[in-house]
């Protein structure tokens, strides 16, 4: 399956919640990030964060092993920065093999959790 | 990333919840336009507002910086006029560079709130 | 905007929650299908709705007026039949002109909504 | 409508919830995929399973017949042998016949549930 997904994918409706309830780390509030490489090779990743009112950061560097997903919270994103929480925030991911990209909001700031589940837009071409 | 997204977007599924409990304005029921420019121009944007049982209404004219997100509640859409809460419409996006767009509900109408995040269609073409 | 959208698309996820709580009618369950036609002409779709254990029924027959949106509730379909509830289904939208079509679950079985918006598989070619 | 869908699908954000709360089986949380087989042909599909730290595990074989919907539990699929709980899962689907997929998530881990409803990422091509 070396062509399944895109080498670039846009996240634009990024906003780490700030507050959570209930025990961790599995009721804390997050922005997921969601990935497969269903490549035989191994996908080397640079994300970009754009913000609202400054310059993006990146690239942030990450790898996801051939035949593997891989779950990476937005929060724990940390070089070359944190992104901050509770504000507005977008990612580019780009990849030098296809993978697919969701972006999955889970917030528990009020106790009982609510939650979205979105592809990325693929934005190969 | 100067081709990343489309020049045309359509949200189809929106209605501004009418009530909201918690916190303002974190709690505010709502729903969200998120943005993305990764391109390296300004991108100038005309909003269509469509309606059940009257004309469309717009342009709403918005801007959005080169590398940069924009999050704009729909209800913050006031000129040439508000949309009504608690009534179904959709909304067209043109953009004179590439842009990515999704749809994001926030309801908090009953205590515990839900929410759902939707891209827009990407209508280029 | 007279290509905007498709003139086929699938829902497949359908399933009307069969309980509610809650003021009728804004928090009753349900299934919706938002749709937008932003053409200057009149849509006529045939939706067909498809079973897990059954022949498919319909059409269902509906219009869009140009220009307009229309948000129908699923169990609002009663013709030539109404959709059970509490079962799994899937609705192909057909229209004449290219439309936008979205798949928006409300579920207050349990007091405090939870909700999903999806857009529907264009599947025009 | 023999064309209707792609022939590989990919759901990258697999987990399903591993508690639950509320009457069974319809308050269980769970990971659904909701499967359309519009065509007139059966559809013979083949399901593998990816992990962050293991091999893919496959192939789950599953058939949609013509003109019928398919709804499945991912926990139900036991054969080569069942997904464990609470971790991160991708799942690619292969089909004979283009078929339409999606991902529901339903978690009711916190007695009020929260859901996403999210199509597959559509490899064909």
């Amino acid at each position: 399956m070396k062509e399944l997904g895109s080498k670039v994918w846009a996240i634009p409706a990024g906003r780490i919640p700030p507050d959570s309830t209930g025990r961790e780390p599995e009721f804390n509030s997050r922005d997921e990030l969601c990935l497969l490489n269903a490549t035989g090779e191994e996908a080397n990743l640079e994300i970009t964060i754009f913000y609202a009112d400054r310059d993006p950061v990146g690239p942030y560097t990450l790898k996801v092993e051939a035949c593997r997903v891989r779950n990476v919270r937005f929060n724990d994103l940390i070089d070359p920065e944190a992104i901050p929480m509770g504000i507005d925030y977008a990612a580019v991911v780009e990849s030098d093999v296809p993978i697919v990209a969701q972006h999955v909001r889970f917030d528990s700031r009020r106790a009982e959790d609510s939650m979205f589940g979105s592809l990325g837009f693929a934005g190969d071409g």
